[in-house]
Protein backbone atom coordinates (compact mmCIF):
# COMPACT_ATOMS: atom_id res chain seq x y z
CA UNK A 1 0.00 0.00 0.00
CA UNK A 2 1.06 3.36 -0.79
CA UNK A 3 0.00 6.52 -0.79
CA UNK A 4 0.57 8.77 -3.58
CA UNK A 5 0.49 13.07 -3.69
CA UNK A 6 -0.89 14.64 -7.02
CA UNK A 7 -0.59 17.98 -8.06
CA UNK A 8 -3.06 18.91 -10.66
CA UNK A 9 -3.47 22.16 -13.16
CA UNK A 10 -6.87 22.25 -14.81
CA UNK A 11 -8.92 24.80 -16.53
CA UNK A 12 -12.24 24.80 -14.84
CA UNK A 13 -14.41 25.77 -17.62
CA UNK A 14 -16.06 22.86 -18.74
CA UNK A 15 -16.17 21.37 -15.38
CA UNK A 16 -19.19 21.45 -12.47
CA UNK A 17 -16.39 22.18 -10.43
CA UNK A 18 -14.29 19.45 -8.45
CA UNK A 19 -16.22 17.40 -6.71
CA UNK A 20 -18.00 13.99 -8.46
CA UNK A 21 -21.53 13.93 -9.47
CA UNK A 22 -23.69 11.67 -10.53
CA UNK A 23 -24.06 12.46 -14.27
CA UNK A 24 -22.26 15.33 -14.61
CA UNK A 25 -18.75 16.12 -15.58
CA UNK A 26 -16.45 17.06 -12.59
CA UNK A 27 -12.64 16.96 -12.42
CA UNK A 28 -12.58 14.34 -9.54
CA UNK A 29 -14.87 11.66 -11.55
CA UNK A 30 -12.69 12.80 -14.68
CA UNK A 31 -9.21 11.74 -12.60
CA UNK A 32 -10.61 8.89 -10.84
CA UNK A 33 -11.60 7.62 -14.40
CA UNK A 34 -7.93 8.33 -15.92
CA UNK A 35 -6.50 6.66 -12.69
CA UNK A 36 -8.70 3.03 -13.05
CA UNK A 37 -7.93 3.15 -16.91
CA UNK A 38 -4.19 3.56 -16.04
CA UNK A 39 -4.06 1.16 -13.19
CA UNK A 40 -7.32 -0.71 -13.20
CA UNK A 41 -7.91 0.04 -9.30
CA UNK A 42 -10.80 2.50 -8.40
CA UNK A 43 -9.24 4.67 -5.67
CA UNK A 44 -10.63 6.74 -3.28
CA UNK A 45 -9.60 10.70 -4.07
CA UNK A 46 -8.81 13.59 -1.13
CA UNK A 47 -8.48 16.65 -2.57
CA UNK A 48 -7.16 19.72 -0.73
CA UNK A 49 -10.62 21.08 -0.94
CA UNK A 50 -13.29 21.19 -3.55
CA UNK A 51 -13.49 23.93 -6.21
CA UNK A 52 -16.96 25.71 -7.60
CA UNK A 53 -17.49 24.76 -11.11
CA UNK A 54 -15.63 27.38 -13.54
CA UNK A 55 -12.80 27.68 -11.07
CA UNK A 56 -9.40 27.08 -12.25
CA UNK A 57 -6.56 25.58 -10.96
CA UNK A 58 -2.57 25.60 -10.99
CA UNK A 59 -1.70 24.00 -7.90
CA UNK A 60 -4.73 22.13 -6.59
CA UNK A 61 -3.49 18.93 -4.21
CA UNK A 62 -5.14 15.41 -4.17
CA UNK A 63 -3.96 12.16 -2.75
CA UNK A 64 -4.83 8.43 -3.01
CA UNK A 65 -3.88 5.57 -1.58
CA UNK A 66 -3.20 2.19 -4.06
CA UNK A 67 -1.64 -1.31 -4.32
CA UNK A 68 -0.31 -0.53 -7.45
CA UNK A 69 3.41 -1.14 -7.74
CA UNK A 70 3.84 1.51 -10.12
CA UNK A 71 6.31 3.89 -8.52
CA UNK A 72 4.93 7.52 -7.05
CA UNK A 73 6.97 9.99 -9.85
CA UNK A 74 5.64 7.64 -12.69
CA UNK A 75 1.76 8.52 -11.65
CA UNK A 76 2.37 11.99 -13.57
CA UNK A 77 2.92 10.35 -16.81
CA UNK A 78 0.78 7.08 -16.41
CA UNK A 79 -2.49 8.91 -15.66
CA UNK A 80 -1.86 12.21 -17.82
CA UNK A 81 -2.14 9.69 -21.19
CA UNK A 82 -5.74 9.04 -19.70
CA UNK A 83 -7.00 12.73 -18.64
CA UNK A 84 -8.42 15.04 -21.50
CA UNK A 85 -6.65 17.96 -22.61
CA UNK A 86 -7.95 20.62 -19.80
CA UNK A 87 -6.49 18.61 -16.80
CA UNK A 88 -3.24 18.33 -15.97
CA UNK A 89 -1.08 16.08 -13.30
CA UNK A 90 2.32 18.54 -12.88
CA UNK A 91 3.61 16.26 -9.83
CA UNK A 92 3.51 13.29 -8.56
CA UNK A 93 4.98 11.44 -5.72
CA UNK A 94 4.61 8.90 -3.02
CA UNK A 95 4.27 10.80 0.85
CA UNK A 96 3.89 9.23 4.08
CA UNK A 97 0.51 6.92 4.53
CA UNK A 98 -0.78 9.09 7.06
CA UNK A 99 -0.67 12.70 4.53
CA UNK A 100 -4.10 13.86 3.80
CA UNK A 101 -4.49 16.36 1.28
CA UNK A 102 -7.10 18.17 3.37
CA UNK A 103 -6.30 18.00 7.11
CA UNK A 104 -2.25 18.18 6.44
CA UNK A 105 -2.71 21.32 4.62
CA UNK A 106 -0.91 24.17 6.20
CA UNK A 107 -1.83 27.44 4.21
CA UNK A 108 -3.69 27.70 0.81
CA UNK A 109 -3.24 30.06 -1.88
CA UNK A 110 -5.92 31.62 -4.55
CA UNK A 111 -5.21 34.30 -7.48
CA UNK A 112 -8.11 36.16 -8.36
CA UNK A 113 -7.97 37.57 -12.05
CA UNK A 114 -9.75 40.99 -13.01
CA UNK A 115 -9.94 42.33 -16.13
CA UNK A 116 -11.05 46.16 -16.32
CA UNK A 117 -11.80 47.74 -19.16
CA UNK A 118 -14.09 48.88 -21.15
CA UNK A 119 -14.55 46.60 -23.70
CA UNK A 120 -14.95 42.49 -23.37
CA UNK A 121 -11.69 40.20 -23.94
CA UNK A 122 -12.93 37.38 -25.66
CA UNK A 123 -9.22 35.68 -24.88
CA UNK A 124 -9.47 36.44 -21.77
CA UNK A 125 -13.58 35.58 -21.07
CA UNK A 126 -12.98 32.41 -19.44
CA UNK A 127 -10.08 32.85 -17.19
CA UNK A 128 -10.93 36.46 -15.49
CA UNK A 129 -13.86 39.11 -14.11
CA UNK A 130 -14.82 41.66 -17.02
CA UNK A 131 -15.25 45.19 -14.65
CA UNK A 132 -16.01 47.85 -16.55
CA UNK A 133 -16.26 50.51 -13.50
CA UNK A 134 -12.92 52.87 -12.92
CA UNK A 135 -11.22 50.82 -10.11
CA UNK A 136 -8.46 52.38 -7.87
CA UNK A 137 -6.39 49.65 -7.36
CA UNK A 138 -4.55 51.62 -3.78
CA UNK A 139 -7.72 51.03 -2.03
CA UNK A 140 -8.38 47.72 -3.20
CA UNK A 141 -4.89 46.78 -1.75
CA UNK A 142 -5.96 48.23 1.20
CA UNK A 143 -9.15 46.86 1.44
CA UNK A 144 -7.56 43.54 0.78
CA UNK A 145 -5.56 43.90 4.30
CA UNK A 146 -8.62 44.59 6.60
CA UNK A 147 -9.39 40.69 5.72
CA UNK A 148 -5.81 39.41 7.34
CA UNK A 149 -6.08 37.71 10.76
CA UNK A 150 -7.63 34.84 12.37
CA UNK A 151 -11.39 36.53 12.20
CA UNK A 152 -14.73 35.05 12.02
CA UNK A 153 -15.67 35.59 8.47
CA UNK A 154 -19.51 34.39 8.43
CA UNK A 155 -20.43 37.39 6.72
CA UNK A 156 -18.02 36.02 3.49
CA UNK A 157 -19.46 32.90 2.86
CA UNK A 158 -23.27 31.91 2.18
CA UNK A 159 -23.51 29.66 5.24
CA UNK A 160 -24.35 30.37 8.71
CA UNK A 161 -22.83 28.83 11.39
CA UNK A 162 -22.97 29.85 15.45
CA UNK A 163 -20.20 27.68 16.78
CA UNK A 164 -17.25 29.84 15.49
CA UNK A 165 -17.42 27.32 12.68
CA UNK A 166 -16.46 29.95 10.81
CA UNK A 167 -13.14 31.03 11.96
CA UNK A 168 -10.01 31.12 9.57
CA UNK A 169 -6.85 32.86 9.73
CA UNK A 170 -5.67 34.73 6.90
CA UNK A 171 -2.23 34.99 6.49
CA UNK A 172 -1.20 37.45 3.45
CA UNK A 173 -2.88 39.32 0.71
CA UNK A 174 -0.96 41.03 -2.08
CA UNK A 175 -2.60 42.81 -5.32
CA UNK A 176 -0.39 43.62 -8.30
CA UNK A 177 -0.62 44.30 -12.25
CA UNK A 178 0.17 42.32 -14.66
CA UNK A 179 -0.07 44.20 -17.84
CA UNK A 180 -3.64 44.99 -18.02
CA UNK A 181 -4.73 42.29 -15.67
CA UNK A 182 -5.11 43.06 -11.78
CA UNK A 183 -4.14 40.10 -10.23
CA UNK A 184 -4.99 39.60 -6.32
CA UNK A 185 -3.66 36.66 -4.03
CA UNK A 186 -4.78 35.21 -0.85
CA UNK A 187 -3.10 33.10 1.79
CA UNK A 188 -4.68 31.45 4.93
CA UNK A 189 -5.04 28.55 6.42
CA UNK A 190 -8.43 27.41 4.88
CA UNK A 191 -11.35 29.25 3.12
CA UNK A 192 -15.01 29.19 3.84
CA UNK A 193 -17.18 28.33 0.69
CA UNK A 194 -16.92 31.48 -1.61
CA UNK A 195 -15.09 33.22 0.89
CA UNK A 196 -12.06 34.23 -1.91
CA UNK A 197 -14.98 35.29 -4.46
CA UNK A 198 -17.00 37.85 -1.65
CA UNK A 199 -13.79 39.03 -0.72
CA UNK A 200 -12.92 40.20 -4.11
CA UNK A 201 -16.54 41.52 -4.92
CA UNK A 202 -16.25 43.30 -1.64
CA UNK A 203 -12.67 44.65 -2.19
CA UNK A 204 -14.20 45.26 -5.90
CA UNK A 205 -17.06 47.89 -4.43
CA UNK A 206 -14.22 49.55 -2.45
CA UNK A 207 -12.50 50.25 -5.70
CA UNK A 208 -15.29 51.99 -7.45
CA UNK A 209 -16.57 53.82 -4.81
CA UNK A 210 -19.65 51.75 -3.58
CA UNK A 211 -18.06 50.89 0.03
CA UNK A 212 -15.61 52.43 2.32
CA UNK A 213 -12.65 50.66 3.89
CA UNK A 214 -14.07 51.51 7.20
CA UNK A 215 -16.98 49.67 6.31
CA UNK A 216 -15.01 46.12 6.27
CA UNK A 217 -14.63 45.94 10.03
CA UNK A 218 -18.59 46.28 10.00
CA UNK A 219 -19.00 43.70 7.49
CA UNK A 220 -16.91 41.65 9.62
CA UNK A 221 -18.37 41.98 13.06
CA UNK A 222 -22.63 41.69 11.70
CA UNK A 223 -21.61 38.32 10.73
CA UNK A 224 -24.33 38.47 8.37
CA UNK A 225 -23.88 37.58 4.12
CA UNK A 226 -26.04 40.04 3.03
CA UNK A 227 -24.13 42.72 4.14
CA UNK A 228 -20.96 41.96 1.76
CA UNK A 229 -20.20 42.70 -1.31
CA UNK A 230 -21.21 40.29 -4.70
CA UNK A 231 -19.61 36.94 -5.42
CA UNK A 232 -16.79 37.73 -7.99
CA UNK A 233 -17.66 35.38 -10.89
CA UNK A 234 -16.15 31.98 -10.95
CA UNK A 235 -13.81 32.24 -14.09
CA UNK A 236 -11.65 34.58 -12.18
CA UNK A 237 -10.75 32.43 -9.58
CA UNK A 238 -7.80 30.41 -9.58
CA UNK A 239 -6.27 27.83 -6.82
CA UNK A 240 -2.49 28.08 -7.51
CA UNK A 241 -0.75 26.56 -4.09
CA UNK A 242 -1.04 24.29 -1.37
CA UNK A 243 1.97 24.33 1.50
CA UNK A 244 2.30 21.30 3.48
CA UNK B 1 -20.42 56.27 -47.28
CA UNK B 2 -17.99 56.00 -44.31
CA UNK B 3 -14.80 53.64 -44.18
CA UNK B 4 -14.89 52.20 -40.79
CA UNK B 5 -12.22 50.46 -39.02
CA UNK B 6 -12.39 47.92 -36.42
CA UNK B 7 -9.80 46.74 -34.30
CA UNK B 8 -10.73 42.56 -33.31
CA UNK B 9 -9.71 40.26 -30.51
CA UNK B 10 -10.38 36.77 -30.73
CA UNK B 11 -9.93 33.42 -29.32
CA UNK B 12 -9.23 31.28 -32.72
CA UNK B 13 -9.77 28.10 -31.04
CA UNK B 14 -13.18 27.57 -32.24
CA UNK B 15 -12.97 29.18 -35.70
CA UNK B 16 -11.64 27.83 -39.12
CA UNK B 17 -9.48 30.73 -39.12
CA UNK B 18 -10.77 34.29 -40.27
CA UNK B 19 -11.18 34.13 -43.76
CA UNK B 20 -15.18 33.41 -44.76
CA UNK B 21 -16.69 29.80 -46.01
CA UNK B 22 -19.45 28.21 -46.89
CA UNK B 23 -20.83 25.90 -44.07
CA UNK B 24 -17.62 26.59 -41.52
CA UNK B 25 -17.24 28.57 -38.36
CA UNK B 26 -14.78 31.88 -38.98
CA UNK B 27 -13.99 34.85 -37.44
CA UNK B 28 -14.93 37.18 -40.99
CA UNK B 29 -18.33 35.21 -40.93
CA UNK B 30 -19.52 36.15 -37.51
CA UNK B 31 -18.51 38.97 -38.00
CA UNK B 32 -20.13 40.16 -40.99
CA UNK B 33 -23.15 38.35 -39.40
CA UNK B 34 -22.81 40.42 -36.25
CA UNK B 35 -22.80 43.46 -38.38
CA UNK B 36 -25.84 42.68 -40.62
CA UNK B 37 -27.52 41.82 -37.07
CA UNK B 38 -26.74 44.85 -36.01
CA UNK B 39 -27.22 48.22 -39.08
CA UNK B 40 -29.54 45.54 -41.03
CA UNK B 41 -26.73 46.00 -44.24
CA UNK B 42 -24.38 43.09 -45.69
CA UNK B 43 -21.00 44.78 -45.83
CA UNK B 44 -17.73 43.71 -47.32
CA UNK B 45 -15.08 43.65 -44.82
CA UNK B 46 -11.12 44.02 -45.60
CA UNK B 47 -9.12 42.76 -43.15
CA UNK B 48 -5.23 43.13 -42.49
CA UNK B 49 -4.62 39.41 -43.38
CA UNK B 50 -5.97 35.78 -43.26
CA UNK B 51 -4.85 34.00 -39.56
CA UNK B 52 -5.48 30.16 -39.70
CA UNK B 53 -7.72 27.67 -38.05
CA UNK B 54 -6.88 28.30 -34.56
CA UNK B 55 -4.78 31.45 -34.34
CA UNK B 56 -5.76 34.30 -32.35
CA UNK B 57 -5.52 37.95 -32.38
CA UNK B 58 -5.53 40.84 -29.88
CA UNK B 59 -5.35 43.35 -32.96
CA UNK B 60 -6.46 42.44 -36.50
CA UNK B 61 -7.86 45.02 -38.06
CA UNK B 62 -10.80 45.09 -40.42
CA UNK B 63 -12.40 47.84 -42.31
CA UNK B 64 -15.87 48.31 -44.65
CA UNK B 65 -17.77 50.89 -46.39
CA UNK B 66 -20.96 51.46 -44.83
CA UNK B 67 -23.98 53.92 -45.22
CA UNK B 68 -24.88 53.85 -41.48
CA UNK B 69 -25.74 56.72 -39.84
CA UNK B 70 -23.72 54.97 -36.35
CA UNK B 71 -20.80 56.93 -35.57
CA UNK B 72 -17.25 54.93 -36.77
CA UNK B 73 -16.64 54.70 -32.73
CA UNK B 74 -20.53 53.67 -31.80
CA UNK B 75 -19.91 50.68 -34.14
CA UNK B 76 -17.85 48.67 -31.40
CA UNK B 77 -21.06 48.69 -28.81
CA UNK B 78 -23.42 47.92 -31.77
CA UNK B 79 -21.30 44.58 -33.18
CA UNK B 80 -20.18 43.46 -29.76
CA UNK B 81 -23.57 43.07 -28.88
CA UNK B 82 -24.12 40.39 -31.29
CA UNK B 83 -20.78 38.85 -31.57
CA UNK B 84 -20.09 35.53 -29.85
CA UNK B 85 -17.69 35.63 -26.85
CA UNK B 86 -14.80 34.27 -28.54
CA UNK B 87 -14.67 37.74 -30.71
CA UNK B 88 -14.92 40.89 -29.53
CA UNK B 89 -13.86 44.33 -30.79
CA UNK B 90 -11.40 46.62 -28.99
CA UNK B 91 -11.72 49.65 -31.07
CA UNK B 92 -14.08 51.14 -33.73
CA UNK B 93 -13.40 54.22 -35.74
CA UNK B 94 -14.28 56.12 -38.69
CA UNK B 95 -11.20 56.54 -41.49
CA UNK B 96 -10.70 58.01 -44.57
CA UNK B 97 -12.55 56.74 -47.61
CA UNK B 98 -9.30 54.93 -49.35
CA UNK B 99 -8.12 53.05 -45.62
CA UNK B 100 -7.56 49.87 -46.88
CA UNK B 101 -6.76 47.18 -44.12
CA UNK B 102 -4.64 45.29 -46.07
CA UNK B 103 -2.92 47.57 -48.69
CA UNK B 104 -2.60 50.49 -46.13
CA UNK B 105 -0.81 48.51 -43.94
CA UNK B 106 2.93 49.37 -42.98
CA UNK B 107 3.70 47.11 -40.03
CA UNK B 108 2.37 43.64 -38.73
CA UNK B 109 3.31 42.01 -35.32
CA UNK B 110 2.92 38.89 -34.80
CA UNK B 111 4.02 37.14 -31.23
CA UNK B 112 4.47 33.41 -30.44
CA UNK B 113 3.74 31.65 -27.20
CA UNK B 114 6.42 28.29 -26.40
CA UNK B 115 5.66 26.74 -23.23
CA UNK B 116 8.70 24.63 -22.68
CA UNK B 117 8.22 22.27 -19.83
CA UNK B 118 8.76 18.64 -19.46
CA UNK B 119 4.28 18.07 -18.48
CA UNK B 120 1.47 19.80 -20.35
CA UNK B 121 -0.28 22.50 -19.36
CA UNK B 122 -4.54 22.13 -19.31
CA UNK B 123 -4.76 25.84 -19.06
CA UNK B 124 -2.31 27.06 -21.63
CA UNK B 125 -3.40 23.97 -24.38
CA UNK B 126 -5.05 26.40 -26.70
CA UNK B 127 -2.71 28.95 -26.13
CA UNK B 128 0.72 27.87 -26.34
CA UNK B 129 2.92 25.57 -28.26
CA UNK B 130 4.12 22.35 -25.59
CA UNK B 131 7.94 22.25 -26.21
CA UNK B 132 9.71 19.33 -24.00
CA UNK B 133 12.70 19.54 -24.92
CA UNK B 134 15.00 21.69 -23.22
CA UNK B 135 15.82 25.06 -25.35
CA UNK B 136 18.85 27.59 -25.40
CA UNK B 137 16.72 30.95 -25.50
CA UNK B 138 19.69 32.79 -25.84
CA UNK B 139 20.77 30.25 -29.22
CA UNK B 140 16.97 31.04 -30.03
CA UNK B 141 17.16 34.86 -30.04
CA UNK B 142 20.55 34.78 -31.99
CA UNK B 143 18.81 32.12 -34.64
CA UNK B 144 15.65 34.87 -34.51
CA UNK B 145 18.30 37.89 -35.74
CA UNK B 146 19.37 36.03 -38.90
CA UNK B 147 15.64 36.65 -40.67
CA UNK B 148 16.18 40.35 -39.86
CA UNK B 149 16.48 42.31 -43.52
CA UNK B 150 14.90 42.70 -46.73
CA UNK B 151 14.87 38.94 -47.96
CA UNK B 152 13.39 36.38 -49.91
CA UNK B 153 11.19 33.98 -47.60
CA UNK B 154 9.98 30.84 -50.11
CA UNK B 155 12.11 28.58 -48.07
CA UNK B 156 9.55 29.91 -45.03
CA UNK B 157 6.04 29.31 -46.89
CA UNK B 158 4.40 26.29 -49.11
CA UNK B 159 3.94 28.50 -52.01
CA UNK B 160 6.45 28.64 -54.17
CA UNK B 161 6.67 31.46 -56.19
CA UNK B 162 9.82 32.41 -59.15
CA UNK B 163 9.23 36.06 -59.74
CA UNK B 164 10.45 37.44 -56.18
CA UNK B 165 6.67 37.58 -54.95
CA UNK B 166 8.36 35.93 -51.62
CA UNK B 167 10.59 38.82 -50.73
CA UNK B 168 9.83 40.87 -47.62
CA UNK B 169 11.04 42.69 -45.00
CA UNK B 170 11.67 41.80 -41.22
CA UNK B 171 11.94 44.76 -39.40
CA UNK B 172 12.17 43.41 -36.05
CA UNK B 173 12.45 39.95 -33.76
CA UNK B 174 12.74 39.43 -29.89
CA UNK B 175 12.79 36.25 -27.16
CA UNK B 176 11.59 37.11 -23.93
CA UNK B 177 10.54 34.92 -20.78
CA UNK B 178 7.08 35.61 -19.18
CA UNK B 179 7.02 33.77 -16.65
CA UNK B 180 7.43 29.82 -17.58
CA UNK B 181 6.55 31.21 -20.67
CA UNK B 182 8.66 31.88 -23.83
CA UNK B 183 7.63 34.74 -26.05
CA UNK B 184 8.64 35.53 -29.30
CA UNK B 185 7.55 38.59 -31.35
CA UNK B 186 8.13 39.73 -34.90
CA UNK B 187 7.64 42.58 -37.17
CA UNK B 188 7.86 43.16 -40.66
CA UNK B 189 5.99 44.46 -43.65
CA UNK B 190 3.93 41.48 -44.33
CA UNK B 191 3.95 37.75 -43.82
CA UNK B 192 3.57 34.62 -45.97
CA UNK B 193 1.63 32.22 -45.41
CA UNK B 194 2.88 30.30 -42.28
CA UNK B 195 6.31 32.47 -42.42
CA UNK B 196 6.33 33.17 -38.33
CA UNK B 197 5.22 29.47 -37.52
CA UNK B 198 8.04 28.23 -39.87
CA UNK B 199 11.01 30.69 -38.23
CA UNK B 200 9.27 29.78 -35.13
CA UNK B 201 9.57 26.03 -35.84
CA UNK B 202 13.29 26.43 -37.10
CA UNK B 203 14.31 28.72 -34.52
CA UNK B 204 12.69 25.44 -31.97
CA UNK B 205 15.04 23.66 -33.49
CA UNK B 206 18.38 25.82 -33.15
CA UNK B 207 17.34 25.76 -29.44
CA UNK B 208 17.35 22.24 -28.65
CA UNK B 209 20.36 21.60 -31.36
CA UNK B 210 19.29 19.90 -33.97
CA UNK B 211 20.08 22.84 -36.65
CA UNK B 212 23.05 25.42 -35.64
CA UNK B 213 23.04 29.12 -36.12
CA UNK B 214 24.48 29.27 -39.55
CA UNK B 215 22.35 26.90 -40.99
CA UNK B 216 19.86 29.65 -41.08
CA UNK B 217 21.33 31.31 -43.99
CA UNK B 218 21.40 28.53 -45.80
CA UNK B 219 17.72 27.31 -45.59
CA UNK B 220 17.20 31.49 -47.04
CA UNK B 221 19.67 30.34 -49.47
CA UNK B 222 17.98 27.58 -51.05
CA UNK B 223 14.65 29.02 -51.77
CA UNK B 224 12.54 25.54 -51.12
CA UNK B 225 10.31 24.70 -47.91
CA UNK B 226 11.75 21.29 -47.06
CA UNK B 227 15.20 22.55 -46.04
CA UNK B 228 13.64 24.68 -42.89
CA UNK B 229 11.88 23.47 -39.99
CA UNK B 230 8.84 22.07 -38.55
CA UNK B 231 5.86 24.87 -38.80
CA UNK B 232 5.03 25.10 -35.15
CA UNK B 233 0.80 24.64 -34.27
CA UNK B 234 -1.06 27.15 -34.40
CA UNK B 235 -2.37 27.49 -31.45
CA UNK B 236 0.99 29.44 -30.71
CA UNK B 237 0.28 32.24 -33.09
CA UNK B 238 -1.30 35.56 -31.83
CA UNK B 239 -1.75 38.34 -34.64
CA UNK B 240 -1.44 41.38 -32.00
CA UNK B 241 -0.13 44.88 -34.18
CA UNK B 242 -0.78 46.18 -37.45
CA UNK B 243 0.48 49.94 -37.91
CA UNK B 244 -1.02 52.37 -40.75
Amino acid sequence: MKNVKLTLEYDGTAYYGWQKQENLKTVEGMLQKAIKKSIGEEVKILASGRTDAGVHAYGQVANFLTNSTVPGDRFKYAVNDKLPDDISIRMSEEVPLDFHSRFSAKRKTYEYVIYPNDTRSSLMRNYSYHVTYKLDTDLMKEALGYFVGRKDFTSLTPYRSNENKNIRTLYDTDLFMDGELIKIRVSGNGFLHNMVRIIVGTVIEVGYGKRKLEDINKILELKDRKFAGHTAPAQGLYLIDVKY
